[in-house]
């Protein structure tokens, strides 16, 4: 099969590799109906996180079970289903308590421990504790408006079941722990995919005005579909000036979707007091001062999405019954081969978020 | 009248001041009937933080209001009030979201600007937005078991009063800071009467295992009457160890009750993936790693405690109906004459709380 392959900086290669095999009586295989680069895939991309080369990339992944181990329950070959960057086991104390997304047991697919997604196949340990079965939330029959099974999946459906893996839980998350509520004024840090998503899981949870942070008109465009009323293009000192124009006192909740120090810093003076910083972007360089955010009462929370436990509470049925279109953030769709070119145009903002059609749900 | 006045290390007097007056026309005074000293208290008398010489010292006090400034409205004279330790402005947004201990216009009693409660009598600015009033509240007659009037006050309904003017608020913020809920782990750092409370306020939220660290054999006897159901002496790696031992994989919920960097780091620890740390310890050399919280999604959260938020919320009803005695905190009463052997007391340990007696509700 066809699989992505980490070298080095600017130099990921599709490759052949054997087809996966069960290896534990908990894994599944699936063949991969479609998967996408992530902005995190860019940190090594970009040779800012140190990854080995020979390592598989790619940990966002939709497709259909091939092959199940003896003890595998959550799925049976032919379910459709959604595979989570995380690997879960479901039984230890991160999994049972809903952030399964940092699992005691478990890790992440794209790594030297791991498969990666932009593949034909996707090996799946831990399947029970890590899947989302879509075939079997289909045939619950109890979504307004859901296709009939997954051969009926448009293309955009695809798309939005896609981002279930990644991006779209990843904003939600951010949502989440900066605990928007209903009548929020909501600020996003990031216009990637994940800050997009973000802003879109803001209005799911009743953010009534959202600020997004972007200089980029593509990307600014999509935020104002997905329910940004203000678009504020400053940085550092002046992005801190804009927001408390807008908001008087500073965002009632926070989402800091792209994990850089200037923009962790910068997030950290636009809540108002009691404001909780919900940060989805991975750390790099961040320091959060422990004084600063006392006397304020400004809250940290987030990390790594539990995108499974979000999918299965809420996610997979707004997207089943076509009530939110996060699919949207992917403005280009390449072939498995092309994932190279992929990776450039994302690392040239060239586009937003690369979709990958690897195979249809029929095969 | 008579005011504790800070003049530097291990050194604060009892002096003769002026009886304040009202200076803006939302001010109110209060004839002080209980305050005690607190545990942050100890930061300047131990000089581990720099107040001035000559500076009032005190936060805590409940008292019986003598007059009030032409706007005032919160309360009239004899009506018997808390006065939590922030002053708050009641209007911006720090106070509209419930944060009134992150006002933007306020600050704190005991300090360069303003008057310390350690008197016969405080001066109490922005009353409408800062005080408790008690009278009021018993007036709706809705109250099971509640006193007819404050001049039924017990000397333990005084104590348990004095309380929601910090310690027990504040304690209930750690916990609800580390969002405990029913069936939860809790762990508690901290055996003083902010940690003792905090023990309280998990039990209050529906903790069903709580395990406070504290080595003292007085505060651990309080600690378990107030709902521990386990007390670790140990500290660093061993506390963590035995914290792992009693919870498999980490408390659900961790309360930093002390601020010190060695119980803020032990308390990062000791969450399980997801936990929330609820912090109410004034940080002193804390460090807030931000890769190894992110991974984990250990949130942090806390500061100043919205003390009147929660007076008026539940505090206030749990005390006047009988239901809490957070009062217990307090082991030794003293004179205000007496306020500097109290300091010496607590300072070595010798007391947990010591409550000062100033006058009676009847005057």
């Amino acid at each position: 099969m066809k699989s992505t392959i980490y070298y080095g900086p600017h130099d990921v290669r599709v490759e052949e590799r054997p087809i996966p095999t069960i290896k534990n009586p908990g894994d599944l295989i699936i063949r991969v109906v479609r998967t996408c680069v992530c902005g995190s895939d860019l940190w090594p991309y970009r040779s800012q996180d140190a990854n080995s080369a020979g390592t598989p990339i790619g940990h966002e992944s939709i497709g259909v079970v091939t092959e199940i181990g003896a003890d595998v329950t959550a799925a049976k070959p032919g379910d459709f289903v959604i595979v989570p960057f995380p690997i879960s086991c479901g039984e230890c104390a991160a999994c049972k308590a809903g952030f399964e997304s940092s699992c005691l047991n478990g890790g992440y697919f794209g790594g030297a421990e791991s498969e990666g997604c932009q593949s034909e196949y996707l090996h799946v340990p831990h399947a029970d504790g890590t899947v989302v079965n879509v075939s079997e939330a289909l045939a619950a029959g109890d979504i307004p408006g859901a296709p009939a099974s997954p051969k009926d999946f448009t293309d955009e459906m695809l798309s939005d079941l896609l981002t279930l893996s990644d991006v779209m839980g990843t904003g939600y998350h951010a949502a989440v722990s900066a605990e928007v509520k209903p009548g929020y004024t909501a600020v996003v840090f990031g216009d990637g995919a994940v800050g997009l998503c973000g802003v879109l899981s803001a209005k799911l949870l009743g953010a009534t005005r959202i600020i997004a942070m972007s200089r980029h008109e593509d990307r600014a465009a999509i935020a104002r579909e997905f329910g940004a009323t203000d678009i504020v293009p400053e940085r550092d000192d002046a992005a801190v000036a804009r927001v408390m124009e807008l908001t008087g006192s500073g965002a009632d909740a926070v989402l800091e979707c792209v994990g850089s120090a200037q923009s962790f810093n910068t997030a950290l003076r636009v809540g108002r007091p009691g404001a909780v910083i919900g940060r989805v972007g991975l750390p790099h360089g961040v320091q959060i001062p422990a004084d600063a955010t006392f006397y304020r009462n400004i809250g940290i929370k987030g990390g790594p999405a539990p995108v499974r436990t979000y999918a299965r509470q809420r996610l997979l049925r707004e997207v089943l019954a076509g009530n939110i279109h996060p699919g949207r953030v992917f403005t280009k769709t390449y072939a498995l081969d092309e994932v190279p070119q992929a990776y450039a145009d994302m690392d040239a903002r060239r586009v937003i978020k690369a979709l990958v059609k690897v195979s249809e749900v029929e095969g």
